[in-house]
């Protein structure tokens, strides 16, 4: 049996994102989707919780799949939820070289845990949290690259849609 | 007629951007130069006025060209000034991998606009306005890489030479 | 008034160069589609007459494109056909840093002749003329990626089909 | 239960090929490495039915690997093994842009079936097949980059040793 | 006699800096390394003071290197030293880009002085201070990445250790 | 005392080449232009000796260069002429790509040899001796990228001029 953590920081999550983890889901025993907390970068949008419970939302009807948040290493998270697989996305080459540090950083503190990736689908290619963010904030239409709860989360942000109970 | 738009930071214009400029201003019918104003990213040396006054003369020789200011998406700024073509520049590599995947979104938006590549001049293909500002900023002198006009800025700026008028 | 030429092997011309050939035509008066006959490749399929017709069958619909063949320099092939603009297809970086030597060595011989880059869309991004001949020859279905004329032309060359008027 | 392929020409076979199906052999139930045979490349060294023994010597101390070979479409031969995973190698970014391109045609050919990437280990990043068959045949000893018994058959072909047997 | 700088910002100083230090030091009659004080990014560990002594300790045994800080052009510091070479460690294809836009830059500021880029090894290849500084602030293991002095200060930095003399 | 050896195919000898073995020369005691002549290469053009012979006449004039063939390991090369630098030419990301490999295959062979990789000059970075051979073929004029005599070579070698002597 083995599992695998999916961690990312999902701000917020795509259909890229999405389509990741059901792949990752079909070659594993169970998915961990991990919402990485610590760094608030420049251009942050979402905070964890959010982050987290839009995650969850849009993977709820993959039985196998659950979303968790941490704040350390990569390699910490994955022994904690019992994994040996680490999971991630591959869209261009300057992920790939990313990546390649990422991976061999991650073997180098922990050589048990294998990182594999998975490369995005080609009507994905050009999704990515950043531009999701900067687009909707620019009023541009998101709505066929992100999961529909956060298509309504993008839009009440920037004002072009009333809270939710207002 | 195909007019054309060339959207951009211009923090400063550079002779890359003038190079580019120019080109595109054979190809097509008009091209209007659009500095992008609402990303004040770190770094930022120029206000968008300076930065739109400085590109205005810098281009003032060329007929077929004029320069506005925007602050929405590029596809709507193109619309707006009836453009359905946007123009970019590419250098490097890593100008690509942005620009492939700022077209494949630009082309989700607005299917009916299209992105045309110019490869910048192989005199012109290491500079970039960021270095400018960090070479300007120790002393460096980029007179031969900069509009004259900019030349007088960069060196005002850094305290290099009286405020015009002083 | 500008017109253009698209070069290439084109063997066999894909739906990812018609879709290119189709935006260019859209962007410029004329645009000849240039058969490069010179160089026979190792693993080359179609002859040169062969791979003209191909493109001329598929390209058939759109009014302003005209299929040539040549064997000499670009740059001379675009000034006999009255053209100053080249278009290539960008897919990928590999793509890209050859794209980028060409453009700078047709600068070299022809400065008044302009290269424009036009991206693939993202669903051709993984179709190239290689891939085809490849996948074809093994049998596999690439129906979807290349003109329905092309596609029979593969089965009849790679034994799956009776050839015509058999 | 997932099975899995790991395809390529392995001519011949190096320490970075035995890394890699070793990972995969944790990561899936069966691993079926696939000798690719129909393409003799130029500068081709070994003929199949040598790539394949030298391949199986070297991974038959792996129970859950098997070898052999196949001369159609990698999809097809991971069907006929029961297999929904492609295993492949990247070493770096040119091998990046071929894989993704690769997977997405694949993907094409067979939705079913996942294509699963693994980095290579730092300290084989640069050892391919033809690096080693180039430094074999000018005399270099590669030795701690291939098994054991394939540093005999280069010695071997290359004069270097007497034939088994002699 | 030819004298050598190496500039960088070295926060901290790692075991691949030292590396590639030893062997500039190999290669030219005296090496500078040149800790860059000016730009205090974000996400800057050390102060200049800090950087300097780390990496005056970990290359104290080395006769022919000094190490010293600058704020202002690279060539300008290499003339202050007497240095007609300014040495790069190339890790990967983003290191490339960014070094051949800064060597044509700084060949254009000083075409007299020469810029030599040595390749990472390749057990250093995915080692970068950024790395360094935020696998170490999560409580990761980096001993055998950096400089035994840095790995204390990077101990007492994260609180996984009592500050010298405490 | 440093002395370098500086390998390639050199079929022909190039302005960039013969930028980077100036450049070279001005930082090393002596510098070995090494033409590798075992692989006789699909689409090469001059044999072994004429390479040779072109090569000397193009660098004649530098006191501290001295041009030889080679057939073996480029490490041999170097011990066999006193050199413990190898000296290769960046001019972009595919090159990096392969000098890598390259690299770390040589300090496998041989950890007492340096590889020290020079950037080619932004005027020089499009031109390859495979585009030159390619374009000089076609009756294009690269008078301005190859030394005079490599251009008088070409030129009888393609018909443009009558044999030297007839």
């Amino acid at each position: 049996m083995t599992n695998a953590v999916y961690p990312g920081s999902f701000d917020p999550i795509t259909l890229g994102h999405v389509d990741l983890a059901t792949r990752a889901a079909r070659l594993f025993e169970h998915v961990t989707v991990g919402i990485y907390t610590r760094s608030q970068k420049p251009g942050a949008l979402f905070d964890p919780e959010r982050r987290l419970s839009m995650a969850q939302d849009a993977l709820a009807h993959i039985p196998n799949i659950t979303v968790d948040s941490f704040s350390g290493l990569t390699v910490d998270f994955a022994r904690e939820h019992g994994a040996s697989v680490i999971v991630r996305g591959l869209r261009a080459v300057s992920d790939f070289e990313y990546e390649f540090k990422l991976t061999h950083m991650n073997h180098h503190l922990a050589p048990d845990i294998e990182v594999v990736c998975l490369m995005t689908s080609s009507k994905h290619s050009f999704v990515s949290s950043s531009f999701i963010r900067e687009v909707a904030s620019l009023g541009g239409d998101v709505s066929a690259l992100v999961p529909g709860n956060v298509n309504l989360a993008l839009q009440e942000r920037f004002g072009l849609l009333a809270p939710v109970g207002d």
